[in-house]
């Protein structure tokens, strides 16, 4: 008999949201499910892990059921610790999601979301990321579904050695969802403000804000693709090398 | 007159450590320095940023003088704050380090100290992170030497736009270094695995270790290099597009 496939799902915004529940409820029929998670929400913390703090394990309820593992970390802890202690083997598929907000352009860098696929495709692990290209609409079903077809596909056919796929999703109902591309990573950023204010003590502080930046035209960038209904799927890797520049570099005058 | 030099310095290891002190005094010469870094030890935070937290500036005095700024937040924090609020202008350069530890193959995800100079270069500006490749010894010198011949380089010729230079420089004194190499980033990791304890009150907690794993063969290679008591000098860029896999993945069945 075959052995039934091991799932692992994680997220960034914390065991409790929303987005992990529609993600857990989607892929259960396709084999076991384990998740892991952040116990608070880590959005933005990168690619970070911990090193400087003990990390501890609960065993968390919802809908007065067991859900899944909290741990006081990171994204990319959770995988790590739970690849390695919580599972009796390797999974054979990592997902992270449904974040709530897009994960597209440069942005992807700060994504805990992405990173955690990434730390799966490390590990060598068939991985990939989902993300609901709003903060506030609750839209999850078509990424679900979605999220379904591909972790099907995943499962069956694996990803190359070190590369993740990067989902993201228009938070439209099915129906006006206009088709699913393979994109590339845009430029667009944030161009930051911050935002400087005094508290009742007199002291002043800053709120990071700012506004999108898109910096792309064409018809294969992620966040293009999602302003037009359209799933966008990335392929993505963790080599960041500019090989465009090597030779230049090269004859700069570095040496002793 | 030509307008003086703006040169923005910070680090992961926060601003008391010692390899900011080299790096500061090591730049002094090639312009105004202005000191922007962690209050405390930011390493392993990767790309992250503060979003759910304000952050706060404080004054640094360093053998009696003002040293530079501190901020309660990430290494992209302080360049993003710095760059935007407390610097009168966008600075010439961002330098980052020297930090205490290799940021070297896969493990350069993690990097704060990558990360700080990487949003230097989002940014616009042009940046590189320098790292000594070792945790314990304190041999500052040829790094600090290193860093001020490749600032005033990259003050005069730039690096292309999104491009960043992540260096490595082996913990050895200036006699023993046997070169510098334009390096690519290698695939070497850690092989991770959680030491398992129980508190004095019986409850279960984790520490994440592991061992480096080489996974590489050849002259160009970061790690490798490093080894060899040679500085490696290589180009990123924050692009994670996976190219090569791009036209597989649209023969994938995704559509609705």
């Amino acid at each position: 008999m075959k052995q039934e496939r091991l799932i692992l799902i994680t997220n960034d915004d914390g065991i409790y949201a929303p987005g992990i529940w529609h993600l857990k409820r989607a892929l259960q029929s396709l084999g076991q499910i384990v998740v892991a998670a952040p116990l608070v929400e880590k959005s933005a913390v990168g690619h970070a892990i911990t090193l400087s703090d003990p990390l501890r394990v609960m065993e968390v309820e919802r809908d007065g059921v067991f859900f899944g593992y909290a741990i006081n970390g990171t994204p990319a802890d959770c995988v790590k610790l739970a690849a390695r202690c919580l599972l009796e083997r390797k999974p054979d598929l990592v997902v992270s999601g449904i974040n709530q907000g897009p994960n597209t352009a440069t942005n992807i860098i700060y994504s805990g979301t992405v990173s955690a696929a990434a730390e799966g495709a490390i590990m060598g692990i068939p991985s990939f990321a989902v993300s609901l290209a709003s903060f506030t609409k609750k839209e999850f079903d078509y990424a679900a579904k979605f999220s379904r077809k591909l972790a099907q596909f995943v499962l069956e056919n694996g990803l190359p050695q070190g590369t993740l796929l990067n989902v993201n999703v228009p938070a439209v109902p099915e129906e006006e969802i206009e088709g699913v591309v393979v994109t590339r990573q845009g430029k667009g950023r944030y161009e930051e403000a911050f935002d400087k204010r005094v508290d009742p003590n007199n002291r002043v502080y800053y709120w990071l804000t700012g506004k999108r930046m898109i910096l792309d035209q064409g018809d294969d960038v992620d966040d293009l693709v999602v302003m037009e209904k359209k799933v966008s799927v990335t392929p993505i890797h963790y080599d960041l090398t500019d090989y465009s520049f090597i030779e230049e570099l090269k004859t700069w005058p570095l040496q002793k």
